[in-house]
C-alpha cells in the first residue's frame, strides 16, 4: 500500500461525487436513495466493497493518515416508495456510509454532532486503545450538540466490524445509526473476491400513518430493511456467474434474522471477531444474524437465475403489518365487512382465503404506509416486502447495471399440466 | 440404487398402506395422527427416516424418474387427545409427508392446490435450475386453486432440506404447510445411521376455545408443536441402546428453539446447507434450531433410560397458556377466587405457590383447548405440554414399539431421605 | 485429587465463611449481595471459578464422597441499590452457589424443599444415571415441600454445566432458581487459565412499583441481569493484563442474548455439551447465547482499560423500562408534560430529543424502582443498565480488588476539537 502514503482524496468513484459535499459540512435531508456504489478495484489494492443503496465513506490522505469525517445527524430516508422515515444517521445517510480501510492502516475521524441530543461513536470490534473505544461516560465524555471530537488509532486486524453510538444506544440505533467498518487484509489469504456487499439489517416501529420511528418498542416491529430499504425498494445483487461473492451482513437490531439464500450453499467465512479458519466454517442455506454480530457469507454464484435472498422469519419479508389482528381465515365476512366499510372506509378485512388476494386490491392505505407485501416479478406479484432482495446470476453480463429479469432455458421451469397423473 | 431403474410404487410399508388413497386424488380430513412409520432398510439402500407422528411420502418409479403427487390442502390435525386444529397442509397432513430420495435421482413431483387460495412449493436448501425454485411472481406463474403444476430436477447433493410455499408465506407457513425433504448420500461416509427421526418444530396462535391458526400474530404464540403434535400427544423416540441416532430437526417457525436432550451429549453434523465436515462440528447439550434452518443432531445412544428432550425455552413445554395473566404468587387470594368464580365459573386463579398445583385440578377448560401442562409418568406428572417427548434408550429391546417406561436398576434413582445430614 | 480422598471441609473461603450456615439450615433472606468469591488455587488443584455477585457452594468430603447440601427456598435479592426482589433460589441466593468438582469425583447432593410447593433438581448437561436425572414424574416423585432428597452419581466429563429445577419448571426457573455445575478436567489440556468468571443471565417481568417476578410473562420483560445483578449493581471483573480470561455464560431464560466484549477477540472454546475442538472455535467480538445453554468465552486479557460487556439487544441494558410508550421524539411537548405532571405526578414524558436526559432528571419514581439508565464513570453517566458490566485489565495490580477507573496514557485518549477540517 505504497499509495496510502500520498495525500489524495479518493473513494469509489460515485461516492467521491455523491458525498463531496459533506465534507463541507451540509446536512442534506434527502428523501432520495444514493445510487448504489459499484467501485472497481485497481490502485486501491483490494475489491471495494459495495454497499447497495448506499455508499462507501471518502477520506482524505494526511502526512499518511487516512482521514474520514463522520457527521451525526437527522436524516429523512425514503424506505421504498410511497414513505419517507425521519431517522437519525451519519453524512445524511442511514445506515452510515461504509468504512473501508487496511490492516496496518493509521486512521483518524473527526465526528460532528449535529443531533438534538449527545452522541459518541463506538468502533465495534476494532482492536483499539481503551481511550478511543467511546463508550460515553466510561472512556470519553458524551459529544455535546455542535461539538466535534477526533479518533485515531491504526488498524492492526481485518474483518467486518462496524460503528455505532455508545450514548442514548437504544434510542440512537433505534433511529438509524449504524454503520460498517470494513478492514481489508494487508495480505489476502484465500481466493480472491469478484464480489463484495455489504447489508445492514434493520427493524423499525413505525405506526401506520407516521413517518418516525419509536425507538421504545422491544419486540412489536413492523417495519423491516436492508441498509434502511424495505422490499420493493431493495437494490438487486448483480454478479457474474461464477464470482467468488461475498454477503456481509451486520446486525444491530432487537432480533436474531436468519439470513437464507436461494440456489446456493455457502460458507460462512468470518464475525465481528475476524475470519474463521478452513478447519471451523460451516455450509449453510441459511445462517442466523444474532444483534451486534457481523457474518460473512461466501459463496460460488454458479447458478444462473434470480435468486430469492432474505429474512427467514416470514414477518420480516412483510410491510407495515399489525401483528395482532383478528383471525378470518374460514370466516364468511364479506357483508360484515361492507358495512364496517361504510363506517370505516379505510377498513380492511383480513382475507378468509389467506392473505395472498391482498397485493391486487385497489384500496388506499394510511398515508406514507408501504402495502404490506408487493413487489411485481415476471410472473406477477412476489407477496414479499421488508428483508428481501434478488441475487442476480448471469452467464454473461456486459456491465453489473441491473440486468432485469431472468429467463430460464426452455424446459427448466415449473409448468403447468392439465391434470396431475393417475396412479 | 439399480432398484430405482425399474418401475414400481415403494415406500415405507405402513406409509404405503395409509397414504395410498391419496394418490388417487382424495383429500382425507381425518383428525387421526397416522401411526408413525417405520421403515426398515433392505431394499432402498439407505436406513429409512422415521416422522414420528407422520409418515414417509409414497414414490411410483417412471421410466427412471421417482415421482410423487403432492396435495396442498385444507387438513384438521389433532393435536393431542381432545383438541383438533384446521390447518393447511399436504396430503392430509402437517407436516406433510417427508420426502426420502439419493443423490443422483430424478426426481419429479406433480403439485395439485386444492387451497382456497394460490400457492407454489419452493425446495429450501435444495441446489436446482432457477426456474424450479418454487417463488411465485419470480421464477414461476401462482398455481391457482384447482391447477396442477410439476418440477422436476435431479439431486446433486444430500442432506436435510425441506418443502413449503412461496405464496402468501407468512400464512401458509403459519397454517401448516411445511415438510421434510431428505437426501440421502450415494455413498455414504461416516458410520452408519441406525435411527434416524426427523421432526418439525412449530408455534401456533389459537386462542383458547377456538380451532384455527392466526397467522397474523409474529411473537405471542400459545401452542407448540413437534411434528405439529403437542405433548401429551408426541409419540416417544425408541432406540436400541448404542444405536448410532440421528435426529433430524427443521423449524419454519417465527422463533429460535434450543433443542435440550438429557443423558446424552450430541453433535451438530449437517445444516440446510448440507454435512458438517468432522473438524468444524461441535458437541452440544443443546442446540438452538433458527426459524428457516435445519440441524442433524448426532450421537451414540449409550445411556439407557427415559431422557427428556425438548426446547429449553420454558413456555415452549407448555400448552395454551395466556402469557399476560396476573402474578399471584405470594397473594392469599382463596376468598377473591371463590368469589370470582360464582361470577365466571371457569375463572382459575394463577397459584399462589406457582403453578404446579395447577396440573391436579380437576377443572372444565374452554373446549378444544389442552390443559396447560401434564403428561402422567411412572412417578406422576411431568408437568409438560408443547415440544416435549421422550428418548427411550432400552439395552434389550425386541421391537421398536413404545416399551413403555424404564426401570432403573436398584441404587441408581434419586431417593427421599428422613432429613438432611448435620453438618 | 488425593487431596478429595480425604474427609475434610474445603471451599473458596470467603465462601466457606459466608455460606457455612446455610449448612446448618438456615434460611438467609437476606437482601444484602454475597461478597464475590475469589478463592486462591493451592491444595484444590484447579484454578476455581469467581461467581461475580455470587459464590461457591461448599462441600464435606465423607469417605470419599463430595458431599453437598442445597436447600431450594424463596430468596429476597437486591438487584441493585434501591430494588429488593422476592425471588426463589438455592440457599439464600439466586443464582444457587457454583458447584464446583473434578472429573471422576463421586459426589452427593441432598435437596431439601423449602419452598411452597413441589421441586426436583435436573443437572443440566451432565451424563449421569437415568434415575437422577431430576425430571419430576418421569425419572423420580415431585420432592414436596420439608422433604429431602439424595441425589449421587460419578463425574465422567468436564465442561460448563448447570442445575435448576425439573418440576413447575417455568415458574421456577423465571423466579430465579438457576446455577452452575462446574466440572473441572482430571488432567487439564491447554494452556493454564488465570481467571475463570462464571455468569446466569436472568430476564424478570416485574411491574415497576412491585417487587414479585411474573412467570407467567413470555417476551415482554424489563429487568436483565447477570447473576441476579442489574447495572450498576454488578460486580466488575477484574484481570491482570495477560491473565489467559474465561467467561462462562449460562442462560435459562426465555431470550438469545448476544454477548459483546469490548477491546478484545475471543473464541468459543466449550458449550453445555463440553469442550470445543481446537479445530472448530471460532473467534468473535459478540456471541449469542442461547436459552439452555452455556458458553465459554477464552481469551488473552492483553489490553489495558476499562472494557465493556455486556448483552448487544440495546433494551436489555435498560433498567426497568415499558417498551410501549407513545413516541415523543421530534415533538415539542414541554407545555404538554407540564399539564399532565399537574394531574399525575410521577409522569414523565419520553424525552423529543432522544432519552439520553432522563438519567440527569432528578425525578422521583416508584418505589422499589431502578432508574431506567445510569451508572456514573469517570467521564459522566455511561446511560446503562441491566446486563452491563466492566471488565478490568490492569498492567500492575497488587490484588484482584477493584482497581477503580482507568486512566488512559495521554495521547490516547478521543479528545474535543474546536472545529472540524475544512476539505
Amino acid at each position: 500500500m505504497n499509495l496510502s502514503r500520498r495525500d489524495f482524496l479518493v473513494s469509489g468513484s460515485a461516492a467521491l461525487a455523491g458525498a463531496a459535499p459533506l465534507l463541507a459540512g451540509m446536512t442534506p435531508l434527502s428523501a432520495q436513495t444514493p445510487a448504489p456504489v459499484q467501485p472497481e478495484a485497481g490502485a486501491l489494492g483490494y475489491t471495494p466493497v459495495i454497499t447497495p443503496n448506499g455508499s462507501t465513506m471518502p477520506w482524505v490522505m494526511k502526512d499518511g493518515v487516512k482521514e474520514f469525517h463522520i457527521i451525526a445527524e437527522p436524516v429523512k430516508r425514503e424506505f421504498a416508495p410511497g414513505m419517507v422515515v425521519n431517522c437519525w444517521g451519519y453524512n445524511g445517510q442511514t445506515p452510515g456510509p461504509t468504512i473501508e480501510a487496511v490492516e496496518g492502516d493509521h486512521v483518524r475521524f473527526y465526528v460532528t454532532n449535529k443531533l438534538p441530543e449527545a452522541t459518541t461513536i463506538h468502533w465495534h470490534g476494532v482492536l483499539l486503545p481503551n481511550g478511543m473505544d467511546g463508550v460515553s461516560g466510561l472512556t470519553q465524555p458524551h459529544i455535546q450538540p455542535g461539538e466535534t471530537f477526533v479518533y485515531e488509532f491504526t488498524l492492526r486486524q481485518h474483518g467486518t466490524q462496524m460503528y455505532h453510538p455508545h450514548s442514548d444506544e437504544m434510542v440512537q440505533m433505534a433511529m438509524g445509526m449504524v454503520g460498517f467498518f470494513i478492514i481489508h487484509p494487508k495480505e489476502p489469504a484465500g481466493p480472491k473476491i469478484d464480489r463484495d456487499f455489504a447489508i445492514f439489517l434493520g427493524e423499525w416501529a413505525i405506526a401506520p400513518g407516521t413517518s418516525t420511528p419509536n425507538p421504545s418498542v422491544m419486540t412489536d416491529f413492523n417495519i423491516f430493511t436492508f441498509n434502511s430499504r424495505a422490499f420493493p425498494g431493495t437494490a438487486p445483487l448483480v454478479v457474474r456467474q461464477n464470482d467468488r461473492t461475498r454477503i456481509r451482513i451486520g446486525n444491530l437490531s432487537m432480533d436474531n434474522h436468519p439470513m437464507h439464500l436461494h440456489g446456493h450453499r455457502f460458507f460462512i467465512t468470518g464475525t465481528d471477531g475476524g475470519p474463521i479458519p478452513p478447519s471451523a466454517q460451516i455450509p449453510h442455506a441459511t445462517v442466523d444474524v444474532p444483534p451486534g454480530t457481523a457474518a460473512d457469507l461466501e459463496f460460488i454464484a454458479d447458478n444462473p437465475g434470480d435468486w430469492a435472498f432474505h429474512c427467514h422469519k416470514s414477518h420480516h419479508t412483510m410491510n407495515a403489518m399489525n401483528h395482532d389482528i383478528p383471525n378470518m381465515i374460514g370466516v364468511q365476512q364479506d357483508k360484515v365487512a361492507d358495512k364496517i366499510g361504510q363506517m370505516f372506509p379505510m377498513y380492511m378485512a383480513m382475507g378468509n382465503n389467506g392473505m395472498g388476494d391482498m397485493t391486487e386490491m385497489q384500496m388506499s392505505g394510511p398515508p406514507n404506509t408501504l402495502p404490506m407485501m408487493g413487489g411485481d416479478g415476471p410472473y406477477g406479484s412476489l407477496e414479499m416486502g421488508g428483508m428481501f432482495t434478488v441475487l442476480k446470476v448471469r452467464e454473461n453480463l456486459a456491465s453489473y447495471d441491473d440486468p432485469g429479469w431472468y429467463k430460464a432455458p426452455a424446459g427448466t421451469s415449473a409448468r403447468k399440466v392439465d391434470a396431475p397423473p393417475q396412479t
